[in-house]
């Protein structure tokens, strides 16, 4: 054989010829058992836990929404403040639309024909006065309601407060209805359209299904058992849902989230992939709390024939609906499948390891077995046949 | 030697005794070839799709952002119901600033000079009327228009209805422009910022790139072909990308969706990092749906000189341009990349039981490599010699 | 023995005989040493830095927030242009309520009294005319402010430009003030009530701690050194947090993020998930750039006494405050432990291969260990007491 060939095989041998452990087969149903046991537990975890119950064989992704609503009904105060008024969506959804969230006033606090001029403040222990020196000019308590002017006026015939420049009227908040104004308001109803998608699987969905004819969505409202598809939502029924009563979150307001739940499965028939609605108060009802409920100002500007700027003044109550949709979807990937099965089986290939440790401490023929597997080698080349005699010693 | 002094060598040998198992070297081409085939079949898996196509070795995170619009452009209309009027950004743009979205009015059904008063029901079945007593006071349907007085009275010569407490006169949205009144609109601009963060990476950029110069800005429009990189859209341009016609659209509104994806490769030069900018349609165009289009009312309040508050009700019709901005970073780091590998070198540790299985299974020469392969134990210490003799039987 | 007996027990030995590799105990320190402190540097890894840095042991969620906003300030501007206006939160508040974010106007440039009329074009080289000639009724430049007329008139004494229709008189924004007329806005101070929701953890939590009582949250103002947990902020505070000057950035407006970080390991103590806060300019301030800082524009419509539509458009400058609200809760789960786990671990069944190599490679006995460990088996089962007695040669 040539040099060339010879080197030639004896690389091919070195890459092709396979290198395989000597095994030792041990007749022992103990140790056997415990192995066999162990393949089978680690076996079904894959399969059972990790496939069936926590699909980690699924690449996920997360949910992009968008959403628009459509609040309907009206309703007819009579108070003493208001006189009679009628108020619709453009009275009482504020603002008139928006994003994620929309607001529908229940209960407000009106300060009408308020112009930029001179007025005594609220009457409390640090505005009271009994002369102008009292009170100084220029002065701004961030706890009052204006720019003082220096003088002291009288507030009503019994009490005489500093005088300030603001928006006068003041607003006086302390007398908030105790019934709210607009409790007609939880027979409203909204109609929410939610549209998802999934990025990552150009998976699409609209939370109004195909199949829902119009006929049935101008007549059905939202019920979890009977109506489970209807967009259509009372808002009397949307507090009750999140365990709250309507009446009482109307008149300090508060916010209460829609919560839309679009978790799915996609290796599954797509249409099961629907929209699960829940409710829940978010705000902190606890009466302790700073600025409880939810409420703000704004005003409507007008302006008098002689051009003076005139303002009517709300303080809104209510509540503000937040539609908040979450939502993880997942389909078949190779890649997680490869790393949650293979880490998994990488306990299979420890398991010897263990088994073998098992068999070598805890059986009655351990130093039997130990005999046949485990070879000790000497030290040194030349003690080498003294060292298997001992190993081998029954030859 | 001493006790201890054997007790602790004892103890060094048990620690740093090395354990190996001992192999066979099975000259077979054929089971060579399987073997290095399959290994060389996980590496490649493992560099090639894992680490290549997946990017497994980086860790992810999700893009936080914040956008802010500037919508240009005016018009001037000429209709029968709103005579000549000249719109800009201020009348048309509702609300003024929006979050991650605005709104741009195209068509409109204006109802000018409402009071709180009385006036008859719009015309239909359950409305007409005959007499008062076809009418109850304080009735309020949930399909009409206000609170019934009781009264039946002249709708139109020929038609009485019930008389109702509202906003009067009322709104009559039967007649909505066929062609939208801002038709007009699909000629304005809007100046798009986005301002993206990767928190976990503390990575921040925005969709105007820096080297792109203010006197470019000025006058481009965005194309995806030829100007990739303006921040600035023609309202039309977005409409046509998502498939769908302006003026269609126009006249009864919709949701339209810019969808800016960030999606980033962090590891390669940062610069990389652009916006991809893509248009989509997010309501339902399908007309047998309830409440088609996107439309929403508001009101301006005004005061009339003897200080009755009236309104202008306005329905207003329009595309609401939500921008939604998705995507997810990766960036080398240790943890994903040990998992991955992990996992898939698993595979690897795998694979010798495979081939014995091969070997012991399918080859021709099965028996002679397993009788050199594997020793069968006897059941009995006793029995041994005997089995020794059947495995190495050659001896 | 019956046949069917020995072929139940030659099953039975085939499931449950136990199959393990022989091994050689080789007495080399060197090589053990090696193994054992590669076995160490795994195991380390695995418990160091995937469990206790990386947590991989948890399962994560993205955080799911609401948050509300109130604003409380006023001030007293004395401008030429305003004349003395008083402001509160309703006026500079735009819109008076919003999700995710505020705006807190800071400078403005009003144009009061403006009607749907006729009016010279501001004056600039495509403007301005010497005769009707250079106008064009109809005409509609980008650029301008309305539709012309098609007659030159004049725009001072000595300019005539072309006459527009629009809403006159035209908005003059050169002249923003170089002081912000708000400037004392940077005392106001803004409550940010935060609820969040872990959804796959049920974990819900407030940006108000229950600990903290009521009459702390009235006087108190957020600091991140001595009031980390108040959530009441000082407007000039979050943007000096920033790094920004609050007088600086009135001028032209500009959008600071008020990011709150919600990471939190569910596994401790829950008590110890709080909100950590921090602020970030969001818009670019290089002066460079078009259309720099924050700014939009609105009307407030009026109706004069003979019914002409009059409006007061306000170009609002100001500072919108973004609430980014961002968090990663991680919670112990069985299934990423694993995966961890199974991925580090499968490093160490790679070890052995890596050791032997080490051991027949580089020690100065390689032969001596190789010759013990390694055995060639023939190619043909004639030959094979050769390759034995190659292999065994000591024998």
């Amino acid at each position: 054989m040539s040099k060339a060939g010879r080197c030639c095989q004896s690389c091919l041998h070195y890459s092709f010829d396979y290198e395989t452990p000597k095994t030792l087969v041990i007749p022992s149903l103990g140790v056997g058992c415990v192995f066999r046991f162990t393949q089978v537990l680690i076996l079904a975890y894959v399969v059972g836990y990790v496939c069936i119950v926590q699909k980690a064989y699924q690449e996920l992704d997360s949910v992009i929404s968008t959403v628009t609503t459509k609040v309907k009904g009206f309703t007819f105060t009579n108070t003493s403040e208001l006189d009679q008024h009628f108020w619709d969506v453009a009275d009482y959804v504020i603002p008139p639309q928006g994003d994620h969230y929309f607001f529908v006033l229940t209960n407000l606090i009106v300060t009408p024909n308020q112009t930029q001029s001179r007025c005594p403040e609220h009457s409390n222990p640090s505005t009271i006065c009994s002369s102008d020196s009292d009170c100084m000019e220029g002065r701004s308590d961030p706890r009052g309601s204006g720019i003082q002017t220096g003088l002291c006026v009288n507030h009503s015939d019994a009490v005489r407060t500093c005088e300030v420049l603001s928006w006068c009227p003041l607003e006086d908040d302390t007398n908030l209805p105790e019934q709210a104004v607009l409790a007609a308001a939880e027979n409203f109803t909204v109609l929410i359209k939610n549209s998802v998608t999934y990025p990552k699987f150009n998976f699409h969905r609209r939370n109004i299904a195909p199949q829902i004819n119009s006929s049935y969505l101008k007549r059905c409202v939202f019920n979890p058992v009977t109506d489970p598809d209807c967009p259509i939502f009372r808002l009397k029924d949307m507090v009750s849902m999140a365990g709250e009563d309507f009446q009482t979150m109307a008149v300090k307001g508060g916010v209460l989230g829609i919560v839309i739940d679009w978790s799915c499965d996609l290796d599954l028939w797509g249409g099961k992939c629907e929209p699960k609605y829940s409710f829940r108060r978010l705000d902190n009802k606890d009466p302790d709390e700073v600025a409880i409920g939810y409420n703000f100002r704004f005003a409507k500007y007008y302006e008098t024939p002689d051009a003076t700027e005139t303002r009517t003044l709300i303080k809104a109550y209510g509540i503000r609906f937040d539609i908040i949709v979450f939502g993880t979807a997942g389909k078949f990937s190779i890649v997680p499948t490869i790393v949650n099965l293979g880490a998994a089986l990488s306990f299979l290939s420890l398991l010897p390891a263990v088994s073998d440790w098992f068999m070598l401490t805890c059986t009655g023929k351990k130093d039997y077995y130990s005999k046949h597997k485990v070879t000790y080698l000497g030290e040194d080349p030349e003690t080498e046949s003294i060292a298997m005699d001992t190993c081998y010693g029954t030859q």
